[in-house]
């Protein structure tokens, strides 16, 4: 191979305004170049620690198990379902978009019966419906997504869905993916069982960790699992050895990612939680005055509009494709498209974390403004 | 929670000649550092095409199948076992250590009829008594660990093992975590069927990737599945569907790893693959040699010696712990105590990618000789 093939790494700068990744602060891309330690380095164990409790703020929960699994957010995905699920188990998927389909898919590998409830793309679920379907028989799990980004869609009154799975007997997975750190979360609030989300949206790390959160209601149900979890990667019970309170080897810890990771988290403290989610609203918020005022209006109505990921409406004429590689190629800001049934009728626009900010609306709806 | 509970993170520099990870180049640490771009940018499915051809160089393979795995070379293995595993299938995993031990659970959560071939910890197989047990039954998949690091052997004549397969039917996995760019690894040559590693071990990248190869014989047996591979994020076909020629979403890319994967390997293509290896073979040489003259002499004959790391014959009086923690503590320098049946008896020197370098050795041996 001749060496001088492939040149130094010389990207754009890319404005990413998509359904994630987000961009990322300079101080977290900094903190990522820090030269890695050994993984039992009792340093490197110190950021672990840190790592977990920043995360345990952000998720707003008092969880001994709140970590970081070493793979991006599908990883968390397939993590919150397979280790709680035995070939047999009878476990309820809620469909509104394309996550909710993978994890259907998912979870039919581990050998669970999955029943689907199904909304169309666009729409969400009540607490009724859902506790309709708990009756039909008894489910060991119960799966939703919280903000899918394939719709835009937020799932409102989790406390009441996961009251309601929990007189049933089952368990709640949540999806927080595409929410975490840009809208309300509140594990504990809402009691939540299993709690996953990625490291690349609302926390603008870079893509490769998936938070995750296990309520002692889960943990109680691993630890009476009758046979291993069909993963050994994403072992939970694995994963705790090496991040609990005397740590054992278990795989080798992607260290410059959880400098990563902690130091965005270190952004979320001092934002303040509570400030970091107004900002995501008040930007969301701009965002959707201006679409309105362009006749691409949000598509989802406001009392269920996620305001990290909105989806815009379009005209049926119009060359939606044309008009996002304009915006890429000739002013590297990135807005993504919209696929299944939603293909060609929307855009997905997302304010994540550190692309969350003032300039970026504006920006954007300049562009469209020229454009359209 | 206080803002500035957590302070900046300011870690010591240490040198890293433990069984990985390894140190970290600062050019690769800088290639990380760059501004993501979205998974399905043009610019970012280049640095992938790219990223792929040098894999090929250094797996030294033509296969079409070569790329990293989102996760540690621990995804790397079970990403090697479950895709080629079905229930009932009968497999044979060679064990002489822990990594081997680790392949047979990993085999065994999937269904696997797992038979396990082994000798004690410090010694390698020979490919007659490989033979004569796929001679035995039916194996769907051998697999085998190339260099142990959990005992610095080296396992010798892959390419007769490989041919031994193939006459009885079965695929051959190669472990190649601890060597794959520090010690001759000949994918075509050697007529591997399925080869993975690690991001952080001989290559020098932070840990978090596992570069995998998959041959057209392992591809076939892929394809003829009849049951979904029981692992939705490792699923090769799955992940092939990105990475392939007209790419389609199947999860976020890590996209700061891959660029600190591709400087890795651009830094590995500008010193050549030959050099390198000599330069691995050299720094060991004389470690080798101090270490003999220190009284702690190799544990394993030269014959299946690995370069990369050395396990040192310790004195039964000394407190072996105690000097680690002071080349910790007091010279930022981490090497590795023996662990299994090896505990206390040995230490793991590792002189992996960038910190194969003369000058670390020195300092090495002379810390030794002061605290011995």
């Amino acid at each position: 191979m001749p060496p001088s093939q492939f040149t130094d790494l010389d990207l754009p700068n890319r404005i990413l305004l998509g359904p994630g990744p987000s961009m990322v602060p300079p101080r977290v891309l900094r903190a990522m170049a820090t030269p890695p330690t050994g993984y039992m380095d009792p340093t490197y164990l110190q950021v672990m620690a840190e790592t977990k409790a920043m995360l345990r703020y952000v998720f707003q929960t008092e969880n001994a198990f709140t970590l970081p699994i070493s793979g991006t957010g599908s990883a968390g995905m397939e993590a919150a379902l397979c280790n709680f699920i035995e070939p047999g188990d009878n476990v309820l998927i809620a469909i509104n978009g394309f996550f909710g389909e993978r994890m259907a898919d998912m979870a039919a590998r581990y050998g669970a019966q999955v029943d689907r409830l199904e909304r169309p793309w666009g729409e969400i679920f009540t607490p009724a419906e859902i506790e309709a379907a708990l009756r039909q028989k008894p489910y060991k799990l119960l799966a939703l997504v919280h903000g899918e980004t394939s719709t835009g869609c937020l799932q409102t009154r989790v406390d009441e869905i996961a009251a309601a799975a929990h007189r049933h007997g089952a368990l709640l997975v949540l999806d927080t993916v595409a929410t975490l750190g840009g809208v309300p979360v509140d594990v504990d609030g809402w009691d939540v069982d299993i709690c996953y989300s990625g490291s690349q949206k609302c926390l603008s790390a870079p893509p490769g960790l998936a938070p995750i959160t296990v309520g002692p209601r889960a943990w109680e149900v691993l630890e009476k699992r009758e046979t291993p979890v069909a993963n050994w990667y994403l072992d939970l019970q694995g994963i705790d050895r090496y991040w609990g309170e005397t740590p054992a080897y278990h795989h080798t810890g992607p260290a410059n990612m959880v400098f990563a990771l902690r130091e965005s988290l270190r952004l979320v403290a001092e934002e303040g939680l509570e400030n970091r989610l107004a900002r995501h609203r008040a930007n969301a918020e701009l965002l959707w005055d201006g679409l309105d005022k362009l006749g691409l209006p949000p598509r989802v109505p406001l009392d269920y509009r996620m305001a990290s990921l909105t989806t815009a409406q379009l005209p049926e004429d119009l060359d939606e494709a044309a008009i996002r590689s304009t915006l890429l190629h000739n002013y590297n800001l990135e807005i993504v498209g919209g696929f299944g049934p939603l293909a060609g009728q929307i855009w997905r626009i997302g304010l994540m974390g550190y692309s969350s900010r003032r300039e970026n609306v504006e920006l954007l709806l300049a562009l469209l403004k020229k454009l359209l």
